[in-house]
């Protein structure tokens, strides 16, 4: 089965808000098996909806329809799915019922215009609102099925997951089940490159790829009968891809980087302090975003200015003097320092020019050094980082927590 | 001019993603006085692409089409357009190039599918991408117009305000002025009871609301003829808010936070240190996420643990004793701390419960302390803050950002 999202609204249209439905209720239907092939948005213009109700029709043998079912002139969802059926629009009694008691709860006076709400294509099955007063519907018709939901996501999710969900299921037999594998210090390009053979001869398993600053997620998925595991088909190819791309895969369980980091820190029981210049924080912001981190996250120093280096980290003035803010003495000096002085078994470093200011051609902007000391041997990275100063410190930041997953994991940087 | 937009992507179908895309350029073009009639989502297939942008041209004058410009064979948007329009794709050399460049900055290989980036529909306007390798394209043909830009929103956003917006403006004849008055520390129901007469007779001047993470932003917006100014309307309304908002007004330039207070500092000469627990070095990121922040910024000391509290910010240990880390007393004691040891002319401080553990019936998860020393005075305010682990962190960062600038500027907290 194929479905399409029909979304109805001008307020989609006009950019005050954003389609979260089509996600939500794409997400859910590609969990059991249902192809979502289209989103469509239409506005509240009766010929424009009856043209893309009739397209979706033609098209799709699923199709569910959100908003378009308040009270008012405008709303004219239902009307115009019945006109395309050529069924009537008949009163669901306990609909109004329902719609009556809402108001009388909120202690407001229930308008004429209501009780539109309670009128349906003939042979609908009707979906509680529990949320709201407009209820739903399934419409099904010449091999087709039409659902209709109301717009505002926190009415519309509930119905969905529990009416809807149930009803499809049935009906699909399937579900899909999904593995993520993710990398990062490899580029989307290169990595497909390493894996295209798998790419090209999938059949139940879908590979895909997909690039975000810095990192490359391989994304596994295969639909299988509502009674199979299905992760016995998944399994060969995520150990393959794994075994292909090696020490860039940092997770198989779909976790980011800090979060890797917080639990490889946990698990070996080391305590670490992190010593930023350019990142100003972000690491440290990132490793403190994961709950759980204070066990293992003593202190960390943004030491922006050349005094705080000296200051709080011990480093030696005639070091900066000599090599400079930026290098690799710095970086070093500066991860030895706050190691020492939080007394931790790691001490992580970064220096460098984020720009956009600041770049020589001797020093660009992007230019970093990262360094980490552990078990009485410090490393040191050089980096030459691209874009703008937001890209800069936020990749900058995933290779610092990189080193230290490569390092605590004990593999070469 | 009616307007479509077209998103390429299963991931999209597949409902990992939202397609904020076509949020973001509906709003834009709507402010140009062009019609947006369609949205639609395709996924990464030949046919089912090719039928949609026949379809978006039958019905659309111009067709804003985003992703798939990827390396990889799967990205086939500009081909199929090409097709759909009968033009060979041709070797774009000044794209190349950038590309070269883009791998050679990054220090990495670039690989023979990237030079498919650099390809185009005969007769195209090539548009940049300064944060990516895919760049757009727009192509005037049989009196339509469409536009072809990346699928992420950080390479999309700039292209399509830079390049597409003058390309269309010039056409349209409209443009639309906006206004942003940004403020903390008020709702948004309270904000528009106190502004709703406004709102009730505006007719040139469109007043809305938005809120976000503790902030609420509004916005004036008036729609003009290319040769007319436009502020001459809108200025009075926003006079009459600002003045009625007081000083939860703290940008009209549409500004966030950490800007604005770093550009007061910059203004008043006056540098200084930040020592953070709860948020982890949230603060002191948001600071260094503004370029030139060096001058003032002298360095953040994120005390996670209470040795950090004493060591590097000289608490006393009896008063975590007596207190705890999460006080009135720790908080003035690191902010007046972190002033004293950088010898900056502001020390400021946040402690707290970030949750989701940690909380006791006396200590509840959102209970925060932040203080603030400045010209021999040193002042404390207590946060009883709600919402996950990342919502706390983030509202109690903008707090304290917020009581920086009302500190410097003499508003009373």
């Amino acid at each position: 089965m194929n479905a399409e999202i029909l979304a109805v609204g001008t307020e989609l249209l006009m950019g005050q808000i954003v389609n979260t439905n089509a996600q939500y209720i794409s997400e859910r239907l590609n969990s059991i098996g249902i192809n979502v092939y289209f989103h469509s948005v239409v506005g509240d213009n009766p010929k424009r909806l009856e043209s893309s109700i009739k397209l979706a029709l033609e098209r799709s043998d699923l199709v569910v329809i959100t908003g378009g079912l308040g009270p008012t002139k405008d709303d004219i969802t239902k009307e115009k799915v019945a006109e395309v059926f050529g069924k009537r629009m008949v009163l669901h009694e306990e609909s109004l019922k329902r719609i009556k008691d809402y108001f009388v709860k909120l202690g407001r006076e229930m308008t004429d215009n209501n009780a539109k709400q309670a009128y349906f294509p003939e042979g609908s099955i009707v979906i509680e609102n529990n949320k709201g007063t407009a209820p739903g519907c399934i419409i099904e018709s010449d091999n087709k099925f039409v659902v209709i939901l109301p717009g505002p996501p926190r009415e519309m999710q509930p119905m969905f997951d529990e009416s809807v969900m149930p009803y499809l299921q049935k009906d699909s037999g399937y579900k899909i089940v999904s593995k993520y594998i993710r990398t990062f210090g490899i580029g989307e390009s290169k990595l497909e490159e390493m894996i295209m053979d798998l790419v090209d001869k999938q059949e139940d398993v879908t590979i895909a790829t997909y690039a975000k600053m810095g990192e490359v997620t391989v994304r596994l998925t295969c639909k299988c009968p509502l009674s199979e595991e299905g992760f016995d088909k998944i399994c060969p190819f995520e150990d393959e891809i794994v075994k292909r791309l090696g020490s860039y895969v940092y997770s198989t369980e779909n976790e980011n980087l800090e979060k890797v980091v917080t639990k490889m820190l946990l698990e070996n029981n080391l305590t670490i302090a992190i010593a930023e210049s350019c990142t100003g924080g972000l690491i440290c912001s990132k490793l403190v975003s994961v709950s759980g981190v204070s066990k293992v996250f003593n202190r960390g120093i943004i030491s922006y200015s050349n005094d705080s280096k000296v200051q709080d980290l011990g480093v030696n003035e005639d070091t900066i003097k000599k090599y400079g803010a930026v290098s690799t003495q710095t970086a070093i000096e500066m991860a030895e320092g706050v190691k020492r002085i939080a007394g931790t078994d790691i001490g992580v470093s970064i220096t460098g020019i984020a720009g956009p200011e600041g770049g020589t051609a001797e020093k660009p902007v992007g230019l970093m050094y990262m360094a980490l000391a552990y078990k009485g041997n410090t490393v040191c990275k050089k980096l030459n980082l691209s874009g703008d100063r937001e890209r800069i410190i936020n990749v900058a930041s995933l290779h610092v927590l990189d080193l230290i997953r490569r390092q605590i994991g004990g593999i070469e940087i």
